[in-house]
């Protein structure tokens, strides 16, 4: 394939690029200082000159191990789109000193990221500290242009979806794991990006409408509290009649085969308190509304002495009419007790009235869920099929912000280093390649960064992996296979051929797959073992030769 | 005015409606539910029933005793714009039951605002737990679809600008107060949001370009630490000159003038060694491009040793051009330290050079700020000017949410009650007016709620306020003001006057001069005095009769 034909300047002809594009983001997603800079690069006649930037991340958050890298989508629609509108041109001047020279802003008018590539590890990758998660390279302007938003979009992205994969490891794969978090979360598209994020780290549905219609998510929501509050009783259902599943007739008083299935309950049950009469009204409502789809709310007054009671007249008057009642939610109280006794009620009416399967429905939990939580009900024991988790989840209130960082390696083919006096936030300098190194077990071992132009590791072969600054830590590793980690998703004018973007499915699978096949002793969530990330022997070497280049020398005062 | 001259089918013609428009907000922005309720209520008949809700929170964030209200245009201007599109409504029809009624999506699609009317305290204002912030009438299925909307645009607008206005509380009105948050925000629009509102909670400008287009916010920005790595030497800037201020003449080597700075610096400061010549190179092109605002970041490679000596040096050449320097910024190290390190050198120069005002040079401080290190640094003394706060501000790290509810409190003019084993979680029932009650020494003394119908406090005249829930906290309290605080912003058919949305400068300016307002015990850092909350005498034995009617009666086991 030619480079010409592969130009990033073409919209890909597979579509993918052309996907859901996120409104607010345009080139004045940015901070000022990436336009100021880019007109002092200018103004001296150095913006054209190639830099290389890697964005990585230096922690892993919520005191993890692991990390799942989401966001890079979003970072190629982005420079698929990059154009500044001459309105946005004309902000950027009012927002600059009026001394700036007229000619910068048709440069500014003619920019875009045709000259610019970007080698990502693919979305939905497990990813640790220091490896870069994107290199981007290009004339350094633009690709300062483009630090603010590639931030922006990785951080928050990253951060969530790491979050939804651990909330997914504390439940367990056989549970269902719903996001609830729309109404909680950072602004709309916080909770639009939440409920995105929070499918490719694993979890199973939504409640929020727009994330399912943009992303296809499956979608999930019944009923609230308000919605049982607001009857009174059964008198305000005026249409009773309810037509059989198979369409052989109608029922032409559900009501009353609600109110039937209740007194027996009750009988069976030997409580003869009323059981609450709005509750029933709203199950009875809501069940003629979705019968095939029947899943209360249950703690609106008195979960076992009301909610349940009231439930599952509701469900046996359906099951006469050849309909299967979903199952309850739960949003209070002690969960593991009450799932326990729900569980144990639902049993007994399978039971005492032979209905099969009644005892297996659903068991739903929500009210402020998060990894202690699924973590504390675990230890209990519990009868909870489904979780619904919100605003834990979706704000990452445990850790709310990732540090993401986009850091100059080299310009001009001359790497670049940061120092810094703490050694965590010195950055390892020179376009490199990055690997991931197989044990025998088939589980990750290392990754190891290389200079660009180093040979790759070999299968088989031993390789010598340094920690990138502390000189004792070093081991020999002979990888039984080697995963080059980054590919290139913007090819710029190299000619390289483009990853294509995979649909959101196939990033949610990457992302299941990858965190199975960890050791499970990086994975755990007490004191997990970190996962090693290292150099290269001459890598190391070169890193420790600019370092004293750089670094002044200090007085002992 | 008639009513339907007022009618809010029609724009306002002030215009401040139609404003800058998020387009993630659309009526799909909504839990899955919210459909779900409006179909069971279509289909029992019950959707225009006439429903009151309760926008409140529980809790004042970040262990402090007041909230700032913020929020409240977005979900004005979404009530403005409410209209599915026939995309959308097909998208709900996929998502519901396939058994759903067509005539439900006909109702949809003539769906709006139109019959529901918003009371609201004003944006910025200083707001405290249980007293709603939005009251919400209308048909109970319209009302529902607003909740989810309403609770995501008003949930972190209050966050952030509370987490403002504390940052600005332990700063001191005197500093400058950046927010620099865009690239660690939850997301794109979690970014332009905290801008947006951390304005309004007493910031002074932002780094967010977006932010700065959309709403008007002042910006600012310079140059990071990609900007010095980037250059190795003086050779690089290949245009030397600058033209003099006032356009007399035009310094045809301008390198050379910050050259024979430096080295006078050097002399007089008795510091012999080489400052960081990627760093002076740095500095002098971005003076070159911008001499009227030359504010440079001084701590890449050593801040005493060469960013400062750098600084001075240009800064020093510039001023013999007629340009005066605005600063320094420090991202890194002990920043009590260094600040007053900076400013004995900027001072010693002063002196030393006959510079009158260069000690005076702003000093910026930035990296990983929040509450606590600004109130760490005031501890400890410090010489910075202006603070650049990102991360821990935007997005709330200290408490990544805020627990604002949205309640049914009537549906055809029967109050509702939620109860709940948790005291602080029962809603508080009926349609509602609020005041807030002023003292002698003009503070806020007291909020009170009252049933719509009772006569309103009266200034001189004793009223007893009740604690909602707790029979012994009770006080009678003679204001000297009274101040009713939902007003009408949106008023459906009732005829009443519509509140104009005042420009995002007076909604800041109300908020600072609340926040003044207050009494100082309930705005301190350390235990602070929780502002009191009450219910009229009337409305607490209402509570009290509804509860005791609702409550199961409990067994002791």
């Amino acid at each position: 394939m030619e480079a010409k034909d592969n130009g990033p300047n073409q919209r890909p002809s597979n579509g993918t690029i052309n996907g859901p594009t996120n409104p607010m983001v345009t080139p004045l997603l940015n901070d000022l200082y990436q336009f100021t800079m880019a007109y002092a690069y200018w103004k001296a006649g150095k913006h054209q000159e190639r830099a290389v930037f890697d964005l990585y991340f230096r922690k892993n958050p919520f005191g993890g191990e692991y990390t799942v890298f989401s966001g890079l989508e979003e970072c190629i629609r982005f420079i698929a789109n990059f154009k500044l509108t001459d309105d946005e041109i004309d902000f950027v001047r009012q927002s600059l000193s009026p001394a700036c020279e007229d000619a910068f802003f048709d440069y500014l008018r003619g920019l875009d990221c045709s000259d610019v590539e970007v080698y990502a590890i693919p979305e939905g990758s497990v990813v640790f500290p220091k490896i870069p998660l994107l290199r981007v390279e290009g004339p350094i302007a633009v690709v300062q242009l483009l630090e603010t938003p590639f931030v922006n979009l990785i951080n928050f992205a990253s951060l969530v979806s790491t979050n939804a994969a651990r909330h997914r490891k504390v439940a367990g794969k056989s549970k269902t794991l719903l996001e609830f978090g729309l109404r909680r979360a950072q602004g709309p598209d916080g909770g639009v990006g939440a409920s995105k994020y929070c499918y490719i780290g694993g979890f199973d549905a939504t409640s929020n409408v727009a994330a399912g219609k943009l992303f296809g998510i499956p979608l999930r929501g019944t009923h609230s509290h308000a919605f049982v509050s607001s009857y009174m009783s059964l008198d305000e259902i005026t249409d009773r009649s309810l037509r059989r599943k198979d369409g052989s007739s109608t029922c032409e008083d559900f009501v009353s085969l609600v109110q039937t299935w209740l007194s027996k309950i009750q009988l069976f049950n030997g409580v003869f308190g009323e059981t609450n009469q709005s509750e029933l009204a709203a199950f009875t409502s809501y069940a003629l509304a979705f019968p095939d789809n029947f899943l209360a709310l249950v703690d609106t007054y008195d979960v076992m002495r009301s909610g349940i009671p009231n439930f599952c007249a509701v469900a046996l008057a359906l099951g006469d009419l050849g309909y299967k009642a979903v199952g309850i939610r739960l949003d209070s109280g002690d969960l593991a007790y009450l799932s326990y006794e729900s569980r144990k009620f639902f049993c007994s009416i399978e039971n005492e009235f032979g209905v099969p399967g009644f005892g297996k429905l659903i068991i739903t939990a929500s009210n402020d869920l998060n990894e202690e939580t699924l973590d504390a009900l675990n230890k209990q024991g519990h009868e909870v099929d489904a979780f619904g988790i919100g605003t834990y989840l979706v704000t990452c209130y445990a850790q709310a912000a990732l540090g993401v960082v986009f850091k100059l390696v080299e310009i001009n083919n001359q790497p670049r280093i940061k120092l810094s006096e703490d050694v965590s936030k010195v950055s390892i300098p020179c376009k490199k390649r990055s690997y991931r190194l197989y044990g025998k077990e088939g589980y990750p071992l290392v990754d190891i960064m290389t200079g660009e132009n180093e040979p790759p590791p070999k299968v088989g072969e031993r390789i010598l992996c340094r920690h990138p600054f502390q000189e004792s830590k070093r081991a020999y590793v002979v990888p039984q296979q080697v995963e080059e980690l980054l590919r290139c998703y913007w090819p710029g004018y190299s000619g390289k051929e483009r990853e294509t973007l995979p649909p959101l499915k196939e990033i949610r699978e990457r992302c299941i797959n990858q965190l199975e096949q960890m050791r499970p002793d990086h994975m755990r969530k007490l004191n997990p073992t970190p996962y090693k990330v290292s150099v290269s022997a001459k890598l190391y070497d070169f890193i420790h030769f600019l370092w004293l280049n750089e670094a002044p020398v200090g007085e002992l005062q």
